[in-house]
C-alpha cells in the first residue's frame, strides 16, 4: 500500500508502538557508538536512530554534534578535552578516531543526565560505513535506519556543504542497498528537500520543536539549523505533508492527540523524540504514535509489554 | 602472596574497587541469563555473580529461587506461569528449557523493582555448563566466577542434596579448568565447609545478613538456609576467618567501616551485595570494600571514574 517500504518498519497500530533508539541507547550505553548500536538491536529494539555528520576529509561519521563533547571525549592519555571541543569538521577521521568516545564525565551536567550509561575504553567515533556495514551483515537483516542530518551551522558555505553530506551519505547508502531501510532525518527542512531531490527512493522525516518548548528540550545546539516553526501558518502536520515529508518526528512536549489523529489523516506516520519519562511514554501510547524515540528502550519496551502491546512485527514480547 | 590467585580479581584498594555483576546486571537485561552475562562483560565488567540450583535430572543451573520465578516465566504459549511456579528441582533441564526467562511483568511487584531491564524473548535458563564453556572463550578470559550455591530448603536430604550439588559443580569447573577464576559463594556456610572439604583450591565467599535487616534486603526466600548470624558470639568478619573463608561478602547495610577494617586485618577480602544506591555505592567506597556486586553496574562505573577509580587492573575507566 505505501510507497516506501522503509515505513514499515515505523508504523505502528493495532497493538503496537515502534521503538528507536536514541543515539544507540543512551541511557545504558555510550551514545552514536557501534557498542550501543549492538546493544539496542540484541535486545529486540530493531531502528536505530543517529547522526551524522562531516569530517575535514569529507567523511560522514556518526555524532551529534557540531564540536566534540568534552564530557565524553577522552584523549590518547585518557584525559577528558578541553572546552569547547574542536569542531569535527576540522579534524580528519585519522584525527578523530585517537580519541575515545566510550566514557561519559559523571562530574559533567551532561553526564549527571545519563547516570545508569556504562562506561567503555577504547571506543571510537564510528564512521557512517561501520554502521552500515554492519547493518549490512546477514544477522542484522531487521535494522532499520533512522538517518539524522546535522547541518554544521558554522560551515563557510552551509548550501554547499549539505548538498555535499546528501550526497555521499545516499551514495554511501545506496552501495550498500541499504535504500530500502533507511530513512532520511533531519530538523532542516531544506536539507530534507535536498534528499527529496537527490534520492527519491527514501522517505523523509521531518524533526520538529516548538519555541516555547526549546528550553525543557534534550537539544544542545543552541542554534539549531531548523525553520521557524512559531511562525508556521499551518499545523506542523500540514507542513511536512506540505513539505512532501513522510514522518512526522516532533519534540514530546509539543504532541497532542488531535495533531496525530490529524497526521495521520494527512498519511503520514508520527515517531516522538525523546521519550524517557514513564508517564510521557505512557501519554504518547494513549494519543497513539507509531514510534518512540528513547534513550531506555528497555524501559518502554516493559511499558508496553506489561499491556500486551509489542514493537515488532513477530509479537516479540507479547504475553497471553 | 595468596595462596588463592582466583582472589586477585577481588582485591579492591589502590583507587581500585572491583565491580561484580549481580545476576549478571538485573538492573539492565534479564537475571540469570546468557545475554545478561554477555552484556555484563561487554561494559569492562570481569565478574559475574550468579546463583546455581540443580533440576530433577541433577543438572546444575543458574537461577535464583528453588521455585520458578512466575514474575519473569513465560510458557511456550508466551502467558506467564501461574504462582506458584513448580520447583526447579521437580522439573528436567529439557522441560525448563521450554519456557522463557527473557522478560520481566511489568505488573508484577518485582518486575516493578527494574523497571529498565529489558524486555526480551527466547531466553533460556542456562545451564552451568553453558556460562563454563561461556568462561572459556578466549575473548573471556578475564571472566571471573562467584558462583553462588543454594540449598533447597525443600529437599528430602538436604544433606546429601547438598554433597551431591558441590560435587556435580566442583567437578564441572574443574573439567573446564576454571578452578583459578572460580569463587565459591553461599549464605549456607555448611555447604561452604563441604567446599572447602570437596575443593580446597577454590576460595569460600560467606554470605552474610543480619536479622535486623532482613525486611529491607533482597532476599526472596523466607527460608534462607543460613546460620543464625543474630546469636554470633563474635563479629561476622571473625566468624568467617574462623570458618575458614577468604571472603566475606555482607548485605550492605550491615557493612561499616570498622567491620571492613576487621575483615582486612584477618586477611579477608569484603564484597558488599547488593549496592544499586548511587549514596549506599558511595559509602562503601569510602569504606573501602574490595567488591560491590550490583544490578547497575555501569551506575557504579560512573561513581568510580569520576572520582579516578578504576575497576580493572588495566586502569580501564580510568581518567587523568
Amino acid at each position: 500500500m505505501t510507497l516506501f517500504p522503509q515505513l514499515d518498519a515505523f508504523r505502528g497500530g493495532n497493538n503496537q508502538v515502534r521503538l528507536i533508539g536514541h543515539r544507540g541507547s543512551r541511557g545504558v550505553m555510550p551514545e552514536n557508538t557501534m557498542p550501543g548500536f549492538a546493544f539496542t538491536l540484541d535486545i529486540g529494539v530493531d531502528a536505530l536512530e543517529f547522526d551524522v555528520v562531516m569530517t575535514r576529509d569529507r567523511v560522514p561519521v556518526i555524532a551529534h554534534n557540531s564540536r566534540l563533547d568534552a564530557s565524553f571525549t577522552r584523549d590518547q592519555k585518557g584525559s577528558w578535552i578541553a572546552e569547547p571541543g574542536p569542531r569535527i569538521a576540522e579534524l580528519t577521521l585519522r584525527e578523530l578516531q585517537t580519541l575515545d568516545v566510550g566514557g561519559l564525565d559523571g562530574r559533567s551536567t551532561y553526564g549527571q543526565r545519563f547516570p545508569d550509561q556504562a562506561f567503555l575504553n577504547d571506543v571510537r567515533i564510528p564512521s557512517l560505513e561501520e554502521l552500515l556495514d554492519f547493518a549490512n551483515l546477514p544477522e542484522r537483516k531487521n535494522l532499520s535506519l533512522m538517518l539524522e542530518f546535522k547541518s554544521d551551522i558554522d560551515a563557510k558555505s552551509p548550501v554547499q556543504e549539505r548538498v555535499e553530506l546528501v550526497a555521499k551519505v545516499v551514495s554511501q547508502v545506496r552501495a550498500r542497498k541499504l535504500e530500502a531501510r533507511t530513512v532520511l532525518h533531519s530538523f532542516d527542512w531544506d536539507l530534507l528537500s535536498e534528499c527529496r531531490r537527490l534520492a527519491p527512493e527514501m522517505p523523509t522525516s521531518y524533526l520538529s520543536i516548538m519555541p516555547s518548548n526549546f528550553q525543557g528540550s534534550d537539544t544542545k545546539d543552541p542554534a539549531l539549523v531548523c525553520p521557524d516553526f512559531g511562525a508556521f501558518q499551518m499545523s506542523l502536520p500540514q507542513a511536512v505533508a506540505r513539505a512532501g515529508g513522510q514522518m512526522w518526528c516532533p519534540y514530546v512536549a509539543d504532541v497532542t492527540q488531535d495533531l496525530v489523529a490529524e497526521a495521520h489523516q494527512l498519511g503520514l506516520l508520527v515517531s516522538v523524540w525523546t521519550v524517557n519519562d514513564p508517564a510521557e511514554i505512557q501519554r504518547m501510547i494513549d494519543v497513539g504514535v507509531d514510534g518512540i524515540v528513547t534513550d531506555y528502550p528497555g524501559r518502554v519496551q516493559r511499558i508496553l509489554s506489561a499491556q500486551g502491546m509489542v514493537w515488532r512485527d513477530d509479537t516479540y514480547g507479547q504475553t497471553a
